[in-house]
């Protein structure tokens, strides 16, 4: 049952999965009851997740009534069915305003503590049970910008560790830190959405994770020439992304667009819709916690039959496809198998998979027992140094992405529109001036006048070559920048579990010097941590793999199109000038 | 002595030598005695000519001083020194203001009356007497730019025939006007500033030119395969400029540029400095009625030693010397011979040919006398469709030349900024990207980063390569285009003076019907109307002639230096492409 609260104070969030709440916004909270001294809502602005439930008032019907807010989202295409319309007034001062409102320590609990049931209450991906499989929810499931998984701009992960995350001074969260400060030991996360403790990395590195491992489960780690990296798909394949047509069903009341997708290891084409893709990056983003799996193409309400749009998001899936199929683990991993190769016309076949892949138990924590790593374990400085250089770099790629994409994506408009416009108008004026020329009837003239008149077609036409060129060689940058700006975005969820391991190896190692833990729980948490850490270095090494293949590929790409594009002109202006031998 | 007037009624300039007032607009007299109802100053602007004396009201010391206008033009560096600063108070409201002031009739007066005094009380063009040659006048003699002598924009010639043009009401006027109506024959233009008039071309229609003409200064029109056209030059030339240089003299007190000049038909140099062009323009101006002599470049009071403006200034003399060099009447003439080829060193020479060139009798109205038509006289009915036509034509040129003007400008400036900057933009963004992707330390990934790096520079090469263009191929086109923009401005003061011819010839016509002229008279008007008519024509078919050379030339030289810019842009991005090669 959804309420309504009022925000008392300013909340920043830090963590993924938190939100961030300003004074007096009205919010919706999905129950009363708080999670650990946190609530799980959606702020005015309608993005879903956490914030300290002592930061908000819970506003009864008699109070929510009486208040009106213009400021609230009113809209009807809310993303959330139950959130009310209306709000809250402005002009309300909180009685109890405290300004520098006291933050609480860390709180933390030992072992002892019973564990969080986890996931229970955080809104999880998509299952997509098999009843509304055929349901039309290409734009309504939600995972692709679920907050927490990621999908946001790049986060600022600094100091996203225990020491700095902040919690609600809820009576039971002092209690923890109160219990923390007596019974210091391996501590786990109170923050049951740091990722470090969603993805299952502190459940594994624990030594919580249990699970049987298949032969052809395991995914090996070997040490290559850089470092460790993920053993090559023996057998590489490609997949093609066909045109997408428009099916109806239900007698035409339901359309949809269907993807041909051909791999080249069966040559056997599927067809599949934007919801299988959602459905699949939703297992693939639960199973792989340190694996980036990018973003599928953003969902969108309106005029997903235009034209535009469906070949956008085609484009979309064919890089999201070209990453997967090139992806050591990914692509070989069984749901992607059962979404490339299960015949569409297969039902009962489709189905099973479907369930398959929804129970699969080597998920998150147990999706790390799965990793074979190489023989000699890692020097773990070596490997923090390494991830701290690899973070610097994100951050920078990431500005720098972000800076290009914005000059690329101005330098398109204004070839589109300021571009073509000044070579129009100067083709129309030596138009106009041929058409004066017109005026003199002498003979002598005549060839000039014409050679004018080409010249200016031919800077009309010069123009619209500048507005059609984006498409050409800025767009795909665009493209290739998107996918990598969706990596970036995963990458502080990664490393923060490779640092939440590492963390766990560096306090059970002063734990053993206080004599507080035995030497060999510490070398198992060290064995676990090196998993992690191989594994992320191995997802590290194949991201810089594949970042200097695609902007290689696509910087070839762009200058070609760029040199063909000057051709072009050049050509045309070559034929505006041959016109003048004769006149 | 100048004297303060105010005008009573706004006053809308017609005709060349005058100029528009404004009601309340304090304005300069230069002498309180009227030339037949026109008083001769210089309005609010500094614009000087010619305005209604019965529009303006004398301004007594006692008066002025009392007036004070802000919109008056009070700088200090107004072209003429006796103008007052200070001025009018808007507030003013004159005492005896008329709405719809009665324009006069046409006032005329026959033959028997006293011809006007040639040019008195009108500002002459430079004559520059021995004595003051060698000062420093390069920019204070005012023949390029002087009001009624063409220099501003295309001026509306409609109904600029005697049957509409303003007249003051000044009782000399009005007497004039009665003793046409009393005595209607062929009549003399009262505004000795129409251009018929101050060309010679009445004097010379009405049969009182007399000069006498060697054999060396006929001037032939024969007649060609389009018309009349003025016999070619035998003896083709061109000239030289070379580089500018700066002299000094009166140890080193005076500075001046000399700009050496090469004829190829006496390969002797001489130094030239601008006041002797302007020099020269006045006296071709004066000496040639129908024949167009393009402006010299523009006058600039400041910064004449700047090396932009010399090269400017540079570019726009070799343009008219081409164009000098190329007429078949203006290469030819004593003058301009006189400036080609007298030594600079040999001043006794030279100051002898500057008398002889002032004194020079075959000016004007004389100069007619010196033209030896083909054999068969026009059919005056043809002519004036063939003027009419060219007159409709220059317009429409006029128009396009202005918008293209206009366009290729804004191109240039566009160019300079604009493109620049985004391709520079561009180039930044890939800069930046790559110092990102220098941040990962992978071998692999070195060869890319420098790419990526090379790319950036190449793109911001291009930028610059957009800003150093338009140097290349649009300012020679707006040169070409200010050098027909002169001619534009000229032909509708050579088309006046053959309409002017025409309508003595019609007028004679219908005299002769009346039996009001005897025929050998109105056949004299024919056949002198026939040699203006075919010095317009001749000079009417040049205009086209170089028109199609100069523009067919410039049109390849834009668009092969157009070819040549992406030539060089696609050469860049092919050096840039390469550099993937081994990335």
């Amino acid at each position: 049952m959804a309420l309504r609260a009022r925000a008392l104070y300013d909340f920043n969030s830090e963590n993924p999965g938190e939100v961030s709440v300003k004074e007096n916004e009205v919010l919706t909270v999905y129950s009363e009851q708080d999670i650990e001294g946190w609530f799980e809502g959606t702020n005015s602005k309608g993005e879903r997740g956490l914030f300290p439930a002592s930061y908000v008032e819970i506003l009864r019907n008699d109070a929510a009534s009486t208040l009106n807010n213009n400021s609230c989202s009113t809209s009807g295409d809310s993303r959330y069915a139950n959130v009310p319309s209306g709000g809250f007034d402005g002009s309300y001062q909180p009685p109890n305003k405290v300004e520098n409102f006291p933050k609480a320590s860390p709180p933390a609990f030992s072992f002892s503590a019973p564990p969080p049931q986890p996931h229970h209450g955080y809104p999880q991906p998509s299952q997509g049970s098999d009843d509304d499989w055929d349901d039309d929810w290409d734009d309504s499931s939600t995972v692709a910008d679920e907050p927490g998984t990621g999908g946001g701009r790049y986060h600022d992960y600094e100091g996203n560790g225990p020491s700095t995350y902040r919690v609600s001074t809820s009576s039971m969260a002092r209690g923890n830190a109160q219990q923390a400060k007596s019974s210091a030991t391996v501590s786990r996360n109170l923050n049951r959405f740091s990722t470090f403790v969603k993805s299952g990395g502190e459940a594994f590195v624990l030594g919580e994770a249990s699970g049987f491992v298949k032969d052809g489960d395991k995914i090996c780690v070997v040490m290559g020439q850089y470092g460790p990296e993920w053993q090559e798909n023996p057998y590489p394949f490609t997949c093609a992304i066909d045109d997408p047509t428009k099916q109806t069903k239900f007698k035409g009341m339901k359309s949809y667009i269907s993807y041909k997708l051909t791999p080249t290891h069966t040559h056997n084409p599927v067809n599949r819709r934007y919801k299988h893709f959602d459905w699949l990056y939703a297992r693939l983003v639960e199973k792989f916690p340190v694996i980036s799996v990018p973003h599928i193409p953003e969902k969108q309400a309106t005029g997903r039959f235009e034209e535009d749009f469906i070949s956008k998001r085609r484009k979309g899936l064919i890089w999201w496809m070209n990453h997967m199929s090139s992806h050591p683990v990914l692509s070989r991993c069984d749901v992607f198998q059962h979404f490339l190769t299960c015949s569409s016309m297969d039902e009962k076949a489709w189905k099973q998979g479907k369930r398959k892949a929804e129970k699969d138990e080597m998920v998150g924590a147990n999706f790390f027992l799965t990793i074979s790593p190489p023989a000699a374990p890692l020097d773990f400085q070596e490997v923090e140094s390494k991830i701290d250089g690899f973070k610097t770099f994100t951050k920078r790629m990431d500005d720098s992405a972000l800076q290009l994409n914005a000059t690329v994506n101005e330098f398109a408009r204004k070839q589109i529109s300021g571009f073509k416009k000044e070579y129009q108008k100067v083709g129309m004026s030596f138009k106009v001036l041929s058409q004066a020329f017109e005026m003199d009837q002498q003979p002598y003239s005549a060839g000039l006048n014409q050679a004018i008149s080409f010249t200016g077609d031919a800077y009309e036409a010069i123009g619209e070559y500048f507005a059609e060129q984006p498409s050409k060689d800025l767009d795909p940058i665009m493209d290739l920048l998107a996918l990598y700006q969706g990596h970036l975005a995963n990458y502080p969820d990664i490393i923060h579990v490779q640092k939440g391991a590492l963390t766990k190896v560096k306090e059970s190692q002063k734990h053993v010097e206080e004599g507080k833990m035995d030497r060999t729980q510490a070398e198992g948490i060290n064995e676990r941590c090196n998993i992690i850490s191989c594994a992320t270095l191995a997802e590290i090494q194949h991201f810089h793999h594949i970042r200097v293949r695609d902007f290689k590929a696509q910087m070839q790409h762009y200058l070609q199109q760029q040199i063909a594009f000057y051709q072009k002109i050049t050509g045309k202006l070559e034929e505006a000038l041959q016109k003048y031998d004769n006149a």
